[in-house]
Parts: structure tokens; C-alpha cells; sequence
């Protein structure tokens, strides 16, 4: 039909947020986007959330009619938001003198667990994607949900599901990029809210931003990061308001340069829990975050100190969000004078992490963040280490200017010349 | 669970519309009613439609991005609306501590023809329902849709397509009976806006049905009672706001008596046409009618004349609901001086039915008719008749008088100790 057909054209994934499909005009610019995109020459599948608040809408009517949603019916629900997304741009690309089908997460091949409301993809069987694209389609499908292996049931699959949902692809048709629509410019060296002279980064290795994404910066989801970085998939994290480059997420070898450190994120909502008196025993760790696990509890940093004595008790100390802190209490009570004697709270506190590949073959990075932090009269309450981030409790209140000092001190600031890259 | 799985039970399937559906509170008063039914000791399969303006909010939206939406898309997006009011109804019913399951028309083996938003069902796979009603589910199915034989795609039925799918399960599952909720009590021997004093019917045959449906008693959808017909699935046609029993529609045989009238129907938007000059030749009407069919003309009654003379011209006149008159017009203008020399229009038009099995004993039902209109100076423009009914097509604003002079006539009235019954 446009002549892109004959010959192999190179495949890109397309994925748009929730804000990006909110209301008509925003699908038919996303539609619009799509076209630009075949009109380059490429073939082009578009992975799509649910418009703006659907899903709220869709949770709060499930609340009206029940107590305790079943999961299972929950996943019924939820899943006919991005359907209806991808309906419509399909609608709109038709407008647009472009052939278009929408897929369901079913009939896209997206094979999940069994795990209703937090399903995990197994396998992507494209072979449908495939022949669509292979009769000159722009393909639709619908993010964040699935078809489970052994009961055919649709799945969804949790926070970040649509990221997955576009990387799995990606990797399943080899795409040459998987492009991630969303409502800021890219990765930045730290919040730009915070921060103003913060740098959009246009390189970020899989290292850094599992670490970043872990750690505070919210552009992409772990999931669809650890997703890409296992399968190989190059993401590209951009604007859906902007033609310009954003960053992009790929192999270290890839990246140019290896700078010291790339970005200061921080987390504002975190509560500290300290357990005093742990035995020190083989298990006893173990059936404390056992426990946690099964309350769904979402742990953060843990640090454990060494008994002070021979046949001592230890104290373990470890951050959870604010939401998650009264179920981690309940979930920890039966506990008390078997795993451990007290429980300790720590509310109001915050993290700050730096974060860079570079740190790797620079032994004094700690030391610089310790010093930075005393200069400012911050009192660090946890400290945790990987390879390439170090992370440090602090007073929630101290957060913004923890996050200003480090980014000065590390010269991560925008280029007064150029104002946009690294 | 319950116990009743033991045993044979007997399988009720009911359908609850848009209107049944539209709120939280109504979802959760279905779902009572389906648990009732449940602990009646029958095996429960519920279809539903999609809540109250789902469907037209959806529309809307196709239209906001596109200009004329693809049939197929549009069947994945309004598809949505009915699975949402069943998973939203599995989860009421959860919390009244019955087990139940949604099924997607696909999941719940509604196969159908490729005629996206006007598809037709060509068999239903019962078995993931059985299946479900064996581990004691109630089972919710959402109406309306289905999935394409050869292509695997999501269907629509079109008009009626909820009540055409309560059918269809009913006569795979061999249920007991199918009721369909409304929000009326029943069929009534005529409008009970018009006439006060319309009695609701207990029974009424197939045949009956058909011929009220299609002459104007919007309560059942002719597709519908067709396919119940062929199926032999008892409809039993009653309130979702009351317990009383509504109207069972049935073999002919079963009925108890066989009154000579069973009701007045009408319709108040019809236009009528008229050809003039089409030559008297094999397959002139077959041009005009199937001018009419490609532009999707809803043709009404059809009357030809003898012609006049030998080699004569014919008339032949036909009623379309008003909104179909300017489509039809254009669809029949190419024709002129080919088909037919001239085209006549009628507007203002309404027609005015009796139904009843009884009639075909009875010779002069029709002359009755003639004599009660003619006594109510009303003049009959138009005259069709089927064994057991009779249509005159009259104008518009004469409908109600003419309705209830022939309700009066045939003493189709409630008596007066009763009130319900016939």
C-alpha cells in the first residue's frame, strides 16, 4: 500500500503512557506520531496503557461493588482500558491513510504466569504481530496484560506492566529500538525539580539506570529495564510533547564516554524499621524477611550490624515506603521474642543515592559523598553500597538540599553553552 | 461449596440489559437476584450488556478520532463495555460468598461469522462453561460479541446482540428457560403509555413474538425470538425491579388457550415510499430492493399493485423508519428512469398491527379492523397482513386513537378483578 513492504525494513517499538492517549487529541497526536514513523521507512508496533485515569476509574467501581476484589476478575476488569486505547489510535491512524490493527495482550502472543494482578511474562509468541507487519500494518497492542500459559486467562501485569509489555516485544521481534513515550525528556542527572541545572543524560548504561530506577528516578520501571537489559533491547526514553532525543538505554560497551558519576536520585517517603536483639543464627534473617515477603512488604536498603559480642544479638535495620509501613509492623509483631526482642520505627526519612558506571575504578567517590554531606550539616542514618551507587539514609527535610550539594560537587550541572547533553 | 452440585440441577440462564447494569448499586442488586436464583438450587449462567451509556460513550469517542471508524476496531473497543459489567457482577457476587467467573464472549465459545459489528453466531462451545458450572461457578458471560470462526477475532452482534447471546447459551446448555430482565413487566396486549388499561401477557407463542417484535413491541429483539424459536429455548421476559412473573414466550403448542387477538402493536416513525411507472418485467423489484439492501435501508412493508393495463406499469410502495427515508432517497435516484419514472414520499406515517395465533380460524378479523378504523375516521394508507397478522399503515398522529380503539374492539383490556393475567 506505501511501498515499505518489499525489501527489510528495520522495526520499532512505539510505547505510550497513560497521559500520552488521555483524550482524543492526545491519541490522534500519538497517532500522528506512529504515521511519522512508518512514513520513515520503518515498521512500526505501538504499545499502548490505558488512557489517563481509566484505571482509577475502573479500581474505584471494583471498590463500590466488593470488599476484596477477586484478582482474577480484577484482571477482567482492568485490561479492557488499553484495549480501548488501542482501539481508537488504530481508529486515528486509519484517518491518517495508514493501515492499522489493534491486538489484544492475547492475541499479541504476551504469555504470562498465573499470577493474577502481578503476572510475569514467560514468552512472547509474535508470529500474529508478524504477520500483520508482514501485510504492511501498524500494529496496536495492548500494554500491561496477558494470556496465562496453562488456564487461558487474562492476566495484567502490575505497575510498569505497559514498559514490560513494550520491551518484551521489542525483543521478541528484534525491534531496532524500543521507544518510551512519556510526559518528561528523558533521564536527567537529577530531578529537575530540584535541581534546575539538572542535565538530560543521553547515554545511560542498564547498570545505572537498575540502580536509578531503583533508587528514585521515575522515568522507567525496573521491571521493563531488567527486561531489556537480559534480552538485549536498546530503550530510548523520550518525549511524547517534543520531536528531541532523549536518552538512551543501552550495553555499557556501547556508551561513549564513562563518566565518574551520571545522576543524584533520592526518595522522599521511605521509613526506617530497626529489629534489636536478632539472634546470631542461621535462619533468623530469614524468617524475618520471609515474613515481609509475604505481606507484600516492598524492602529496600538492608544493613546488619556485626553482634558486639561472641554468642551476641544483632540489629537489623532496613527502609520500606511510608504505605508499607503499617502492614511491615503487623507482619513483624508475631515475631517479637523469637526473631528478635524490639522493633524500632524510624518515620520521616528520605535517600539520596548517587549513581555511575564510572565509580567503579574510583575508590574515593564514598569518601567525597560522606564529606559533601558533613559540609552540610547532614546526619546520615544508613549507608548502603553497590559496584556503581552508594545510598545514604537522611532526614526526609534535608533530601533537596542533599540532592543540590551532591549534584554541585560532582559537577553534573548543564553546560552553561550547550544546556542539553554530556 | 453449596451442595447443589451434587445431582442433576436444572440450568437457568439469565439476561440482565444496560439499564439492570448501570450503577454500582444496580450491579449488586443483579447479583442478588442471581444468588437467589442460585440457592434456589438451579446452576446459574448470567449474560450481561454493557452498563447503561457505555456503549454510546464509547461511540462518541470513535467518532472524536475518526471520521468513520473501522468496523473492526470498533468491535475490540465496544467489546469492553460488557466485560466490564461482568467481572464488576463475578466480584458482587464473590462478596455474597458464591464462587462465580467472567468469560469474554471468545472464552465462553460464541462463535460467530467475520460481519464485524453485525456478526452472527454459528455455534456456541459450551464447553469452558460447563466446565465452570461442574466446580459450582456461577458463570457471567459477557453479551453481544463473540470471535470469528476463521480469524480469530473479537465480534459484535449488533442491535439485540445481548439478548441473541442469552439465547444461544441457553440452547447449548439445554437451560431450563432463559429469562431476559427489563426494566418492564412483560409483553402487554398493547403500550401501556397508550393504553391504560393493557393487559400483560402470561404467554405467547414464538410466532406471536415475532410478529409484535417486528411491528413494534420493543421489549424482545427479534433476532432474538427467532433463534429461540429455532432452538426451542423457553424466554421468559420479566422485570429486574420485581418478583412478579413476567411473560413466557413459547411453543405454540403449549400455550394454554388460543385467544383470537393477543395484542395491538405500533409504530409512530415511518415514512412511506412509493415508485410509480416500474415496468411490469422480471427483476425490476430486485434492482430497486437490492439498491435498498447495499445502503443498509431498513424496508418495512412492501405493497405492489397489479398493473392497470396490459404491459402496464406497476406501483410498488414500502414503509422505512423516518431516519432511513434520506438514504434511501439517494440510494433510489440513480434508478429513476430505469426501474421506475417517479418517486413519491410520505411522511407523517405510523402503522398499527393485531397479532394472535387465534386469527387464522377467523375470517373476518380483517374486516373488523377496516370497520373500527373507518368508524375512527382514520384512513388506511397502506394494508399488510401475515397468517396471524394483520398491519395498516395509517398517519401518525391518529396512531394512539387507532391503538386504542382496536385494543377496545378485540376486549383485549385487564378485567377489571384481576388486573395481571389472561
Amino acid at each position: 500500500m506505501h511501498g515499505y513492504s518489499h525489501g527489510v525494513s528495520e522495526i520499532v517499538v512505539m510505547k505510550f503512557g497513560g497521559t500520552s492517549v488521555a483524550d482524543a487529541q492526545r491519541i490522534k497526536r500519538a497517532a500522528a506520531r506512529i504515521v511519522a514513523k512508518r512514513e520513515e521507512g520503518k515498521r512500526v508496533v505501538a504499545v499502548l496503557s490505558a488512557r489517563g485515569k481509566t484505571t482509577d476509574e475502573l479500581i474505584a467501581m471494583a471498590d463500590e461493588v466488593s470488599r476484596a476484589p477477586d484478582p482474577r476478575e480484577m484482571d477482567m476488569l482492568l485490561s479492557t482500558g488499553e484495549r480501548i486505547s488501542c482501539a481508537l489510535c488504530a481508529m486515528a491512524i486509519h484517518d491518517l491513510g495508514h493501515r492499522a490493527i489493534s491486538f489484544t495482550g492475547s492475541q499479541a502472543g504476551i504469555v504470562t504466569d498465573s499470577s493474577h494482578t502481578k503476572a510475569r511474562i514467560l514468552d512472547v509468541r509474535a508470529d500474529r504481530i508478524k504477520a500483520a507487519l508482514e501485510e504492511d500494518h501498524i500494529v496496536l497492542v495492548a500494554g500491561f496484560q496477558g494470556v496465562s500459559t496453562t488456564s487461558k486467562e487474562v492476566t495484567t501485569l502490575g505497575r510498569g506492566g505497559s514498559d514490560t509489555t513494550a520491551v518484551a516485544v521489542a525483543a521478541a521481534l528484534e525491534a531496532e529500538e524500543c521507544e518510551i513515550y512519556t510526559d518528561v525528556e528523558g533521564v536527567f542527572s537529577a530531578d529537575p525539580r530540584i535541581v534546575p541545572g539538572a542535565r538530560k543524560l543521553d547515554a545511560v548504561s542498564f547498570e545505572e539506570m537498575l540502580d536509578m530506577a531503583a533508587s528514585g528516578a521515575g522515568v522507567l520501571q525496573l521491571r521493563s529495564v531488567e527486561y531489556a537489559r537480559n534480552h538485549g533491547v536498546k530503550i530510548h526514553c523520550r518525549s511524547s510533547f517534543s520531536d528531541a532525543p532523549g536518552t538512551v538505554v543501552i550495553e555499557e560497551s556501547e556508551t561513549m564516554e564513562q563518566p565518574l558519576i551520571t545522576a543524584v536520585t533520592h526518595l522522599t517517603a521511605e521509613a526506617r524499621i530497626t529489629l534489636v536483639g536478632v539472634p546470631d543464627e542461621p535462619g533468623a534473617a530469614a524468617r524475618i524477611f520471609d515474613a515481609l515477603a509475604d505481606a507484600n512488604v516492598n524492602v529496600d536498603m538492608i544493613v546488619q550490624n556485626e553482634p558486639t559480642s561472641a554468642g551476641g544479638k544483632a540489629e537489623i535495620s532496613f527502609t520500606v515506603p511510608d504505605e508499607d509501613l503499617r502492614i511491615a509492623r503487623e507482619a513483624l509483631e508475631g515475631l517479637i521474642g523469637d526473631a528478635f526482642t524490639e522493633i524500632r520505627e524510624g518515620a520521616q526519612m528520605g535517600k539520596v543515592s548517587i549513581v555511575g558506571a564510572g565509580m567503579r575504578s574510583h575508590p574515593g567517590v564514598a569518601a567525597k559523598v560522606f564529606r559533601v554531606l558533613a559540609d552540610e550539616q547532614i546526619n546520615i542514618e544508613m549507608i548502603s553500597t553497590s559496584p556503581i551507587k552508594i545510598s545514604c539514609v537522611i532526614p526526609r527535610e534535608q533530601v533537596p538540599q542533599a540532592v543540590r550539594a551532591l549534584h554541585e560537587a560532582f559537577e553534573l550541572q548543564a553546560e552553561q553553552t550547550s544546556g542539553i547533553g554530556r
